[in-house]
């Protein structure tokens, strides 16, 4: 990699290294500065914060060209954003991109979401971290309304940069950007998922379950959430912090200090 | 299983259905209630809030007695509750334990946690759920004083019930119970791992790299963190939320709310 002043962008995703979603994301990327890509080998959805502790990291450089170069990995997401910034990466990038993911991590999603995952780990570095989804889970959605949002957010993220310990979870509606209203900056709405595990038997008569389900929202009046925003066909930007403490809660709980002779 | 008008308990963990720690647990909460296991079938940790979308899950009971189901599954912690709630326990829990993980689970590791992404699917069920984790990763670790604690909590939360919304990230020091101090309610303190990946060649001459590190306190003078309260052998329990939204941060990037005709 040449030195230059351009800002060093991390790009990952979820969906793996040559999704279409990250294809995309990389082309908008790369008119702002050095990109290396480090993502999975294959589809890693719904792996959270995981990290790899009893397998072996693997890195394999898939293609360097001027300006772009892409690695894959065995990894997480997670792993991902650690193996760049502890092996591959010259110097800490200037910004973590994710995605662009194939399907929501609005509301509760985030949480199981590997896109995310990645953007929380490059928060817990300091780094500013965007993570990017489309409301579609096909594999050839039409990324054209995506790219445009994402080189306006990626251009003042990089202008203005985020506060320390914030990154930002953006979701965007699918449908022809003219058809899109803009962006909204949103909490997560409360919302839940209700599983309903698909049962069968195999071949050799035992049963298994593949887990299927649908989203709830819990509070679909609520025009502050991104469940609403996106509803009505804006982009919605979560600013996200990784502190799970509930500080209404710390006051509360006081009463549990009790003396230790009085367990 | 009976019915009975004894509170049903969830119990899971993520090292494993035949670990120490989730025999303390068993042991303890077997006091209060009907216990239901549903834990993985081996270790699976550092899965956070993983789920498994791309295999199939299978479940395997392996015991059944008076007042206690053992099952494992191939799932990840996560995956446990929500087979759990969806298709082995006859309704909804009445509490949710996670642990006795062996190995901390304060401050960032929260979010790497097996074990506490057990705890968090049970609260966004609106159940009121618990992890507990011994700071020794001994298999071997004693749990003396870990379940003197965690007899006197799950008496409380039966007693008194959560916030819905709210769980519980209980991190015990290791120690004779003599030498623990009480319990300190706390935030999470801030912190992160510095990796240190070890890397490796292959007798086929290829490289690998395992994950390793240490914790890094970036707040060690803050005496309201659970960092503070287990360098200072008290029991921490940080409140814990899973609503990532950075609210301070909401107003602030307002600006980013641009007329679409302007992206």
């Amino acid at each position: 990699m040449k030195a230059n002043n351009k800002p060093l962008i991390l790009v990952t995703n979820d969906d793996g290294f040559d999704a279409k979603g990250i294809e995309s994301l990389i082309e908008v990327s790369r008119e702002f500065g050095e990109i290396v890509v480090i993502a999975p080998d294959i589809s890693r959805s719904g792996m959270s914060h995981a990290i790899t502790i009893k397998e072996p990291l693997r890195i394999s450089r898939i293609s360097e060209n001027d300006n772009l170069t892409i690695y894959s990995t065995n990894g997480s997401p997670v792993d991902c954003i650690k193996l760049a910034i502890n092996q591959v990466l010259p110097k800490l990038p200037d910004l973590i991109l994710s995605g662009i993911n194939h399907g929501s991590n609005s509301s509760i999603s985030v949480i199981y979401s590997g896109t995310m995952g990645a953007v929380m780990e490059g928060c817990i570095y300091g780094i500013p971290s965007i993570g990017f989804s489309i409301l579609d889970y096909d594999k050839n959605a039409d990324f054209t309304a995506s790219k445009i949002y994402a080189r306006y957010i990626i251009r003042n993220v990089l202008n203005s940069g985020l506060n320390k310990g914030t990154c930002l979870n953006v979701n965007i509606p699918k449908g022809l950007s003219h058809e899109l209203k803009g962006i909204k900056v949103c909490s997560q709405a409360k919302g839940m998922w209700k599983e309903e595990f698909d049962k069968r038997t195999d071949p050799h008569h035992c049963e298994y379950y593949w887990l299927t389900g649908s989203f709830i929202n819990l509070e679909p009046e609520n025009d502050a959430t991104d469940e609403w925003a996106l509803s009505n066909k804006y982009v919605s930007i979560v600013p996200t912090i990784v502190d799970f403490t509930d500080y209404n809660s710390v006051n509360l709980l006081k009463n549990l200090e009790n003396d230790p002779s009085h367990l």
